[in-house]
């Protein structure tokens, strides 16, 4: 089934999930990493569905990566909610490939929308490729000449910062040997004060992945904190890895009621 | 309906599951903690299926909690394998109740069996109480005046033992606003030796949970292995919180081909 047109669109796949209590925080919502665990694997279930392609992938030697997630969230999901999950490969240029994730109510309101980067990556020398069209033609995304440029993430305030250090452990390690993505929400969630955590409820997030981190490394996780206006705050976080910026991200919390 | 006879058995309740990746282990098998969370998320679906008995007690200012695990493993479930979870009520004495899981792969052959006792908490003094028999009811499971004594643990050996501190982090602390008792397994998994992690597979796990842990807690985890036969290890834990000891486990593991 061939599409035509141009429209920035392409093949959709979707999947329920009853969220499970221990994916939810002290508020009963579920948790930045375990929301983007479950989109994430959503997409892996549509490629199955397609034919297998992540497997074509690693026969050529490649990988997956995420580079970026935009997200927009009107409601985090609540414990034993029943939510859709609906991914859809929107387009691609040469070196990158963007996917939305959507997660929907019952009533299918719009809960969660993430535009996420992808990037192809050369198993042996962990670099970035190009993108080979033949394995992104299953989900039918539009081929564009132009990069979807996420909004600018404002860097960490080390005069005001704190840090704290996390080892990588071997649970943080998974099938790809290589530290799943969710994991750096971890090290991020937990360095912010507890009374920010508690009162306020995730509005935005934006964040970048610039550099792998392995197991064992100790990493610093820095975050600071801005006032954006009234019941409403930022955290900007970045994750340091043998001096060198492994990631860094924008948090907007809203004021719980 | 109402059951007859003394057979040691309650209700069962069943789901599938698709064992998602970021479940799972380097060793593309799934990680303990992951597959406790799974196991203990279906008796609270049952629960809710027997008419949320789980909050009938929290009206009583009651809270279900796990004292210990027994675990068979046949054979850990791997990624993206789809496994049925089975729970069941099989009885229960004045302080404790017993309930089994059972995980089946697709040719309904068992891969893992786990006994667990369960025990009521007064939530406001964090002490246990008598079983309040309107509460378990629903479960057909059968009085019994004797109690279920699982395997002794064996103490860790302190003199070859190895310890590794982690803090309890904000997203270790669930909607109960208290420690998962999976993320104990965290703990001991990621103190163990990455050669015995990455070589050997789970076979059994005996777990008991002595002392509650909070947020914030600095605690340790001790470690010591010991040969048990060719090609098999048994990992001995202890969990310190504050002097105290908050878990002990055993741990037998068998080497992969």
């Amino acid at each position: 089934m061939k599409r035509r047109g141009n429209k920035m669109s392409g093949l959709k796949f979707r999947r329920k999930h009853i969220v499970h209590t221990f994916e939810c925080d002290v508020k009963k919502e579920m948790t930045l990493p375990a929301l983007i665990n479950i989109m994430v694997e959503t997409s892996g279930l549509q490629s199955r569905h397609l034919g297998n392609t992540n497997e074509q992938m690693s026969e050529r030697g490649l990988s997956w990566i995420i580079i970026q997630y935009d997200m927009q969230i009107t409601q985090m999901p609540k414990s034993r909610e029943t939510i859709t999950i609906e991914t859809e490969a929107i387009s691609y240029n040469r070196f990158f490939t963007y996917r939305k994730f959507r997660a929907f109510d019952e009533a299918d309101n719009i809960l969660v929308e993430v535009l996420t980067t992808f990037a192809m990556m050369d198993i042996k020398t962990r670099k970035l490729t190009q993108i080979q069209e033949e394995l992104v033609a299953p989900y039918q995304a539009e081929k564009i000449r132009t990069m979807i440029r996420a909004p600018k993430i404002q860097a960490v305030n080390l005069e005001t910062a704190s840090e704290l250090p996390f080892r990588v452990r071997y649970l943080d390690i998974d099938g790809n040997n290589h530290v799943n993505n969710a994991k750096y929400f971890d090290w991020m969630i937990n360095s912010i004060d507890l009374e920010i955590l508690k009162n306020y409820t995730v509005g935005s997030v934006n964040i970048k992945y610039e550099k792998e981190v392995n197991f064992g490394n100790i990493i610093n996780s820095f975050v600071s904190v801005e006032e954006v206006e009234k019941d409403k705050v930022m955290t900007v976080h970045h994750i340091e890895n043998d001096h060198a910026i492994a990631c860094r991200a924008n948090i907007t919390w809203v004021k719980r009621n």
